[in-house]
């Protein structure tokens, strides 16, 4: 029977870690030798990692990736091996290099590239325009990468239609909630489109406002799921494929003709003979493995942890610091870091004010003492005193407004700051998505931070993975005092949030609609939604663009996050939100 | 004798307002006519702005942006006009209609769509394949954008070899120092190569990092300037061009043959008769006019000068406020807002330390005056000796470092925040680029505010710009005290710059070559530059990205400015600037 034993290395790999990356690579290839695998693969451009961004435009940067896979090629005996890197034949390419034996026996550069939402590959690469076949074993396999798979009579089809049996595609695919599911169902019909077995190898790990989510997954041609990676982890996926099946499903295809085989040859191809006798050798069996992948909201949750614990380590932290206002997004955020880091690297500060309840100071204290975190207490009087002591001339006769609120809240983050300096622990900060949409927060203030772990959580999202992780643990890991109370920012007497904003429930679709699907005001008021809300939060969220554009990087779970994925002008005088 | 009367209308639009660009359009229509002008030019996405980045993803910006062409269309009798407007055709094009008494008689797209530096134009739009040539009163013109003449054997080429005697060329490119001379040796060449008129409208204004400088230009058939805009200003540049010459200079160039002309056809080409009578009305007689121009550093003071004040104004502000420390960075971010704003609408704010020397505040206090702005003083002790109180008990037993540093800078930021917060003022931060890219300036502290005025200006230049704004007054308007001071932050006893960097005649040239040139640490070294220095400077530059990712937007005014033009990522293990 004509089989392939491969093995797709899910790896996390770090940006511009070439020692580290390629011990990784290194470590993995000895580990796959006994297990028999013929073909071993790695993601895209796991040599420097991804996305290098700028440093691509570095010529050493370049040069040390080209170093680093002579490394690999050098230790690559009796194996066949797939691994991104960059390429510089002539121009800059992100590529694959299919390795074997001690030798780079080809090359394919990526065709599509993507160059969208938070991708800028134009900026860096020149495509491919050749779809090289591999004959590995006697069997076809054709090698691209992420977006090429994406598009229908694609290289996929092209490779397909030349002789390729399987397809390895390895990837970066940035994790968004509900994506897993998308790239499933879209790779199945790949693989049944193209009667091929389609091998997709995904990264894992956070990098900046970017978590990979792994999900490797091996589908056979009848598009049904073979084999699948870990969710948020490394993993090592090994399968023995049936190329007999693909032989004879193809047999049996009626689309698949000669004629229509010779009309989708889009791109240049040739056939690189690897090695033409097929593997005998007995291979150790393979264990039965069940994989288990959480979906809404723990697979959100799953991702702030895993892009939390990857920022703070990857940067040299051990640390991080939260300060802690006894309401429902610090307790999130002091949640997941715990999860993500251990509850020994997480501290805890509240900074009671005049217009803190007793119950913001009792919450913080019971939320500390549920997740074992030490807590600081440094109470604002003093400062905030101070500094309305220094202003009160320049002050003077005018009412307190959202300056006297605002300096409360940058009291706080200059203690934050001011412990994050003197011991080295990261901040992170607590705002989430709806806060940041509607500038419901202070520069300087509760932005303050390295790291904005909810950044791209919605408030009502924010409720939601406070319920799953209580439920997780079966406790009140998050106190439900914290969770039941009305949101206030707690600067003012008797402030609650819903004197600034719609409610959350009615607020959050106007965001998703305005700011992720690029609705009108006039569309979103369609919807049914009440207009003055509606008008009000569009005006919110285009007034707001100067404080985003200083916030810290954080995590992106939904199809368009703030930071690089949504790139707005500050000056900017198209207001949709005016009455017409 | 076949001539034509052009009119560059060299504009200051303002990205998303419809209303005001198309007004400002239709007033230059109306000044138009009586000067005789048969065609009227105006800059790239003239109607929407340039560049409207993401606002392009919605829908109905670009459909506002095409009720505004309706509205210029039908107020166009008896005149051509080229406008720069987002088509959309099948997809979305960067485009420039040809409108000619009430009709579009054709529209250009885009072929090359630049996608890289602060560009990402692939990102929205579509390149087009047409190179149209356009009849006007019996004369070829071909119309391209921007990107499109810089390219040899490009569009310019095409629309050349195929009968276009008068190449217009509408643009948006931002300044950088140096860049005009660029520009004008390459359309020079361009003219020359082609044998055709040139002319080139840019655009004019501030846009958030950017400033388009103007500088338009018309070069004959020979690549001689015929008429050039005004620099850094709104101008309408008319001149007469001579058709016969372009065709006597064809007859007799061994260069334009039959056999060539048609290889060079690289795109579709179709011809397009607007109007084949010439025109015969006589027209009112042309004033001579002498354009100046200043080279550096005159133009760099006058971007800055450009650039803060369309920040300010475009985005609703009238008042600014700066934190006068006595030093040379804040006096010229003060200099420039003066020359930008009105002295009235420049206020200063001293807030000296413990650690402040006398000479700081008495210099503060003379260049207000000098400047005749107004200062007040709010001297930081009260909060300083606050944080230190509340810090006493986490910061037992450990000395005095960065921390409390920090503290004052974030008391002084706070402050500013305030003050702006109470007042509706912009608060313009002050730090210069060599303390952006070696991370010697405070996040939330002295990086503080809504635009960063300096931010591109190396320190050395800040030193050049102070005194050249000091000549061109004939006095010190910022004080010579001022300038001859050895640079300090005053944040600890005796602390001065060259203790923690090295001095600035030596740095900022590695900065340039590090982040300027991505020039790697051992081709610096190999410069003659001192080693310790240089890789001392790096490992600074590197480790400092995080903060530069929450810094306010600043003008950019070299080839390489930190923000769009540069994205690294934080999480970044490559470290050139290791020992190998």
């Amino acid at each position: 029977m004509r089989g392939l034993r491969i093995g797709m290395a899910q790896i996390n790999t770090i940006v511009g870690d070439f020692a580290g990356n390629a011990q990784k690579i290194l470590k993995t290839i000895a580990e796959a030798r006994p297990l028999g695998i013929d073909l071993l693969t790695f993601p895209e451009l796991a040599i420097c990692g991804y996305p290098p961004e700028d440093l691509l435009l570095k010529p050493q940067f370049i040069d040390e990736n080209l170093r680093s896979l002579d490394k690999i090629v050098e230790r690559s005996s009796g194996i066949s091996i797939v691994v991104g890197f960059v390429d510089t034949r002539s121009d800059i390419y992100n590529a694959a290099a299919m390795i074997h034996d001690g030798k780079i026996v080809g090359i394919y550069h990526k065709i599509y590239l993507p160059n969208y939402g938070v991708f800028d590959e134009n900026r860096y690469f020149q495509a491919g325009n050749e779809c090289p076949v591999y004959t590995i074993a006697g069997i076809g396999v054709g090698v691209n990468i992420c977006e090429d798979i994406w598009y229908e009579a694609g290289p996929t089809t092209t490779q397909a239609y030349s002789g390729a049996e399987v397809i390895v595609n390895i990837s970066a695919s940035p994790y968004h909630s509900g994506k897993r599911n998308f790239r499933e169902r879209m790779l199945s019909t790949r693989a049944s489109d193209n009667v091929a077995i389609v091998a997709h190898n995904n990264l894992v790990g956070g990098q900046d406002e970017l978590v990979f989510d792994g999900n490797s997954m091996i589908l056979d041609e009848k598009g049904r799921l073979l084999a699948r990676g870990k969710q948020f982890e490394e993993d090592l996926i090994v399968a023995d494929l049936d190329i007999e099946a693909v032989f004879r499903a193809r047999l049996h295809d009626p689309r698949w003709r000669k004629e229509a085989l010779l009309e989708e040859q889009r791109w240049h191809t040739t056939k690189i003979v690897v090695s033409e006798e097929p593997h005998t050798t007995s291979k150790p069996s393979l264990p039965q493995r069940q994989i288990q992948v959480s979906d809404v909201p723990g697979d959100i949750y799953d991702a702030l942890v895993l892009g939390t614990q990857d920022y703070v380590n990857k940067n040299g932290f051990e640390k991080v610091l939260i300060g802690l206002s006894g309401g429902i997004d610090s307790g999130l955020v002091a949640s997941i870091a715990v999860d993500a880091l251990g509850s020994s690297n997480v501290v805890g500060v509240a900074m009671p004010s005049r217009y803190s309840s007793p119950g913001s100071i009792s919450d913080a204290e019971l939320l500390a003492h549920n997740l074992s975190i030490k807590l600081m207490t440094i109470p604002i009087e003093k400062a905030f005193q101070a500094y309305l002591e220094m202003l009160a001339a320049p002050f003077k006769g005018i009412k307190p407004n959202v300056a006297e609120e605002n300096i409360q809240a940058r009291i706080r983050g200059n203690i934050l700051m001011a412990l994050s300096n003197k011991f080295g622990w990261l901040v992170l900060a607590t705002g989430n998505k709806s806060e940041m949409a509607t500038g419901y927060t202070t520069l300087y203030g509760d932005m303050a931070g390295g790291f904005a772990v909810i950044k791209d959580v919605s408030k009502t999202t924010v409720y939601k993975l406070a319920r799953y992780r209580n439920s997780v643990a079966g406790s009140e890991l998050i106190p439900s005092t914290i969770i039941n109370k009305a949101p206030s920012a707690e600067l003012r007497p008797e402030q609650q949030d819903i004197d600034t904003l719609p409610p959350y429930d009615l607020l959050d679709p106007i965001l998703t609609a305005y700011v992720e699907e690029d609705k009108s005001v006039e569309q979103i008021i369609a919807m049914g939604i009440d207009e003055k809300a509606v008008r009000r939060a569009a005006r919110l969220v285009d007034t707001s663009e100067y404080k985003r554009r200083q916030a810290p990087p954080g995590i992106k779970i939904t199809p368009r996050a703030f930071g690089r994925d949504r790139r707005l002008p500050i000056t900017n005088q198209f207001k949709e939100s005016a009455e017409t």
